[in-house]
């Protein structure tokens, strides 16, 4: 998905919400701003927000030295999501759909974006939570379930911490020896790297790997050799996030996307509403 | 008050709201975004947000041409206000308490702003004078009648079109021989002009002038020499809206700021809550 002219004000909210957990300098913030504004400026539009994204924070980690500003952030939800884990897992073993539950609760997690969400508290999580099992879900899951059910090798994209711990409520239903799940590369807002798979308890339960990259999504040109190799190899592939679809919703590849529809510019490219629970196979995934 | 940097996200959504009112030519949008991020890079922060926004509608008319792109849309909430006039009159006329009522619908009034809000519906206008019989009042409602009872010479200074309809209901309930409207001098957004006070019948009940300056506020060195004499000699200021406030909130004078706060950055400021009916005598004027 390219960026549209709307992710800009967003971008610029985002680096202040960076900036801001760094340094209460305001002149640092109004450094950043301005270099930030002209970066935008001349940016080429044809690429996607988390390439954009990528850019503006690798500025942001040169010009303070610091590259890990939501490092406290990323263990803050972490352990919010694992307290929750005990009485979700229960849930699940009790649905009499655990799949459909699972899903449900893998993308209530996903509202956990400080991308677009820096203020977000432990009630909003609960809340998401509480609303997953009735809201309803955009998309097919019969045709996620029989994926899954026929897939020799899933590769897993997490998007952020805390929501790993959500996810691995999901990847717990689907026989995890064939999954492999992977994380971002290096920090970039609170994206989950392979620190917060840890604290998941993932590394005990499946495959764990990073893609080598620090971008907010899945470029797959940005991404490590071996993660390229696991990507090309998998028969599915399930994308966690806004960052994943926007990176890779013109991908050729069988790809599930799962993921909140936070923001106007994705509910109009999903053709969903702003706030919907959405589990879309690509157009290309389709066809194959 | 001086530009935050909250305010910059929302320069950049408020020019790519008014060029897409221009044209629906998107190498134009992407021209004027570009141009607008490179002027937001090199700013003044000291200077207050309506200098900027002036900056930044100026350049937007110099590259599209396009001087006044809101005013259809100030016809239509002339409108709109006009048909709603009648019966929020007979309300006032009918209120146990008149000046509260037309101070109330006033601020009611001030919800049609499209520096803030682009999409503005008829329905929130509506919503907005429904509820603003029962809203909590923010202000000293006590101290602003008795600085009418007691002024001889009151400018009020308009914010937007169609809210100067509502503005009218209030400048009714203070002997209007005593009062002289002010509009900006040229378009700005959807700030009321010449036309709008004359649609609105404002020009049959008290004198209105303009104030030479194409600011979304009164910035007072950018207004002609007229304006300023009316200024300087008035005993008693009525300021309507964020914009004058944002431009007037340090100048010794006797100022009674009107405004519904609709930004964050505003009502930090003011010390109130996003949303609330502000009624509130500058500093200078208390002290005076």
């Amino acid at each position: 998905m390219k960026t549209f002219f709307d992710c800009i004000p967003c971008f610029v909210r985002q680096s202040l919400d960076a900036i801001r957990m760094i340094t209460p300098d305001e002149a640092v913030h109004e450094q950043v701003l301005r270099e930030v504004l002209r970066v935008l400026a001349e940016m080429d539009l044809c690429q996607s927000p988390p390439v954009i994204a990528q850019r503006i924070h690798r500025l942001i980690g040169v010009l303070t030295g610091e590259r890990d500003p939501y490092r406290q952030v990323k263990d803050r939800f972490n352990r919010l999501a694992l307290k929750m884990y005990p009485r979700l897992r229960a849930g699940i073993d009790e649905s009499p759909a655990p799949l459909e539950t699972a899903v449900r609760l893998a993308i209530a997690g996903n509202v956990i974006d400080m991308g677009v969400n820096n203020d977000l508290t432990d009630a909003e999580v609960h809340n998401s939570v509480e609303g997953a099992l009735t809201k309803a879900l955009n998309g097919q899951l019969a045709v996620f379930d029989r994926a899954i059910s026929s897939a020799r090798d899933i590769l897993y994209l997490t998007d952020n911490a805390g929501e790993i711990v959500f996810d691995r409520l999901l990847i717990e239903q689907m026989s995890p020896e064939r999954v492999t799940v992977a994380v971002k590369g290096a920090p970039i807002i609170n994206d989950a790297t392979m620190a917060d798979a840890t604290a998941a308890g993932l590394d005990d339960l499946v495959n764990v790997i990073d893609n080598g990259s620090d971008a907010p999504g899945t470029i797959l040109e940005d991404c490590s050799a071996t993660f390229r190799e696991y990507f090309d190899k998998a028969d599915m592939i399930i994308a966690k996030g806004q960052g994943n679809y926007e990176t890779l919703s013109e991908v050729d590849k069988n790809i599930f996307f799962v993921l909140k529809a936070k923001c106007p510019v994705i509910a109009r490219d999903l053709g969903c509403e702003v706030g919907d629970f959405v589990l879309r196979r690509s157009n290309r995934g389709r066809a194959a």
